[in-house]
């Protein structure tokens, strides 16, 4: 299914010439591994030889699933809100680690069950509906509330690209979204539930089994889901399919995307089957402890910059990954040739 | 072999108040992995549950190698020289890192062939001799040399940590060390030389060949090399040789130690058969893509923060890693628990 996001493909005409700036820099060839791969990408995606990373910014997107009430997480529904009011009030791991280095945050409401007071500039109400349907019983999302949803991610991104940001992290907090994300993965890939489903924010074995079992109950409702649209319909959520519109709107302004975790690598599954240009875009930022991620990024032919056990979302792994990043820019603007250094080039 | 440094083992009667803490915190238990490792580790070090980073220092030891005129290296032995110097020019990627993420950077002159003029505050004469010798035909480094190496690493921390620095990580430039860590390794851990060589700054096939048959005679020279202080008079070098020593310092003064990559680790090593309390100063901070280190880490039982196919030295692994490093003291310290933010604690 195409949508009507406009994404170009990176061109690769200056790959060559980044190359050899890379390869003169005094290092040994490859010598910064991974780094000389971002610098590479992100020269391309900016198509300059003098990349830079400007306001970055990770957007946490929020919303309820109806299937929690199923009672497939560790955690009750009204987690979601709490939380909320927590990134709010600057106290969670997101709020530390885009403070420490030095990164804008938005959480949007995309459909959270609770009301919330207009807060602070950092809070953008965005609110589809009330949290998702429960899709055990019918489609957690409308076909009207879906395309909402994209426009919703599609008018943030916009927004905060008005701004001057040209790097974007997406985060979800979503009581219940682990769930949601399996059963699109297993749809969109044909795999089992088994394989896709893992402890969430940390089910026991009895919470697993139980998780399980309603998911493919979940899934056999719903096997007629087989485009990307019918699939993020049948399962939800709201934050989830905001996040996708968000990746792609990103993509189609040339953004660099920053891909979190087991959720959001979903998003990013389901915005890569509509348009595959956006992988041009993406950095996978962290490989989660969520069983079920490793899986899914090798389906995506990811390789994450950070494993680091960690398995909370809200963005923590984009926002942890980013100096790194940065890194990456800074020796290729920054390093000294062997020319200019006057070092000798090998023997 | 026992020094006369005095290195107490961290006291662990705080670790369950930590442990309390941590996963008070608005996440779910385990959630951030290593980040909450990490944490624990550095409360137990600064012996607090409110840690704090002070004065982040790396120190880049420099040295030469007699071996390398049997051409072990890709490069020549002048680029140590050239590569201190684009150091003190601020070109290098050491540099770049230690900038971005606003680490203290001093290169130490251990035994670079070659005379600098003072030449900046960052810059220290510690130099013990042109080079060391070809241990290929004698030990690289005298006894009275060792025990000056010694002396000079643990003096330059000394000065470090009375400046107000808690936490320190060392890097190195030499070309040849690569062949004198696989022998240091090789030896201590009785392995073959061929599990512990690789290509160092990017030998090809005849390279690496050419340097295996080299190193195979060399430690063949030394058998008798037994005891880590005679294993490392026989290898060398002296930028190792002082990194030891600081390392040992380091964690006499209760600092926190940022282990880099192949060399350091082989310093680690050496420090660590010295005394093994120092294991509970030290962070490991990176996989180095050079072949011997997977299996040292291994040996260590140690499990790098990043793998990023780095295998550049200079402490770059260190200065990447730091900013993860301060995400794990920045959540202890400034993250929610569930009873302050009014979130529910599990279902």
């Amino acid at each position: 299914m195409r949508t009507d996001f406009n994404i170009q493909p990176c061109d690769h005409s200056i790959a060559s010439e980044l190359q050899r700036i890379i390869d003169g820099k005094t290092k040994p060839v490859g010598a910064l591994g991974r780094l000389e791969e971002l610098a590479l990408k992100i020269g391309l995606i900016q198509q300059t030889t003098a990349p830079k990373l400007n306001n970055p910014t990770m957007v946490v997107f929020a919303g309820d699933h109806g299937l929690a009430d199923e009672g497939v997480s560790q955690f009750p529904k009204e987690v979601t809100a709490q939380m909320v009011l927590n990134f709010l009030n600057e106290g969670a791991a997101i709020n530390v680690f885009t403070r420490q280095n030095e990164m804008n945050l938005f959480i949007v409401d995309a459909g959270v069950d609770h009301d919330f007071d207009a807060y602070n500039d950092h809070f953008l109400n965005r609110k589809v509906r009330m949290g998702s349907r429960n899709s055990l019983y019918e489609n957690a999302v409308s076909e009207a509330e879906y395309r909402q949803c994209l426009e919703n991610g599609r008018e943030v991104v916009d927004e905060i690209h008005r701004k001057g940001c040209n790097i974007i992290g997406f985060g979800e907090m979503g009581i219940g979204n682990t769930s949601a994300a399996s059963l699109i993965m297993a749809q969109t890939l044909g795999l089992s539930v088994e394989a896709c489903v893992g402890r969430g924010t940390g089910l026991n074995d009895a919470g697993l089994s139980k998780k399980l079992e309603i998911l493919k109950k979940v899934k056999e409702k719903h096997v007629e889901a087989i485009q990307t649209s019918s699939i993020l319909q049948a399962f939800g959520g709201l934050e989830m399919i905001q996040m996708v519109g968000a990746m792609l709107q990103a993509a189609q302004n040339k953004m660099i995307i920053l891909v979190d975790g087991f959720i959001a690598s979903t998003a990013f599954l389901a915005a890569s089957k509509m348009h595959q240009e956006v992988k041009g875009y993406a950095i996978f930022c962290h490989a989660s402890a969520e069983q079920g991620h490793q899986l899914l990024l090798s389906h995506l032919d990811a390789r994450p910059l950070l494993n680091l056990d960690m398995r909370l979302g809200e963005g923590t792994g984009c926002a942890i990954a980013f100096p790194i990043i940065q890194s990456a820019v800074n020796f290729l603007n920054e390093m000294a040739s062997f020319e200019s250094a006057g070092v000798t080039n090998e023997g």
